[in-house]
């Protein structure tokens, strides 16, 4: 069987620069920059920027124009503060608010940001999926 | 800062079931299928399936059409032979091809296709990025 399992998450981005900007100043630091790419270490995978064009091309099909929203990357934290906190981040690093962190439907409490290029955040504090200590997440037994 | 953690990744689907079939196909095992949503633990996050509309509509914007593969996920193998069988298994499961598993310029092996809603994964082996033994990835330092 194939792996459950991502290694890598890469972003299309439409200026480099611009993207790396938002998340240095969301206060991520880069393990490696390069002319196209940039590369994140997040919890036990990889996150990358990489220009649109160069992803599509990469991805065989250079005349596609690639679209956005519809994989959405979520960010879950212990407090509301803490969600709060990112979301607040984000707008002051330039990001375009989508929903401003409020209690759902589902127990918990949850906001959604875009960044430059339209990649959709979520922050969120969901009572039902403690973190462990190191930020990463094992999903309770169904009961 | 805000950490440099991802928790959830959502794909939003056109035909819940159609998907769900997909990645069962594929020998993914959800650990939790509700009426409108699947979430399968993968490497120290989650991943889930839910409906495009509940998305969009979860995202503050109900009336947005989402777009597709501008964000890729990446699944990295040790060898080529791998590789080619998750390419494999993902076309006999009613992935669209998009790159059948190649050598390409960076130094690694790897492949595109596109699952039943055009959520884009690779498949790849890079031999500059060795896995953990549990199948996550430490990005090494820069030399």
């Amino acid at each position: 069987m194939t792996p459950q399992r991502v290694t890598l998450i890469t972003l299309g981005v439409d200026d480099l620069e611009r993207s790396r900007k938002f998340y240095a100043d969301l206060g991520w630091q880069a393990i490696r920059e390069q002319d196209d790419v940039s590369f994140y270490q997040i919890n036990g995978l990889a996150l990358g920027l990489f220009g649109l064009s160069d992803l599509a091309k990469d991805q065989g099909r250079p005349d596609t124009k690639l679209g956005f929203g519809a994989m959405t990357l979520a960010q879950n934290f212990t407090t509301t503060e803490e969600v709060e906190a990112a979301y607040a981040k984000a707008l002051s690093a330039g990001a375009t608010a989508l929903k401003s962190p409020q209690e759902v439907f589902w127990g918990g409490y949850s906001g959604y940001y875009a960044d430059p290029d339209g990649h959709v955040w979520e922050v969120a504090m969901n009572p039902f999926w403690p973190l462990n200590d190191d930020g990463s997440l094992t999903l309770p037994a169904v009961e």
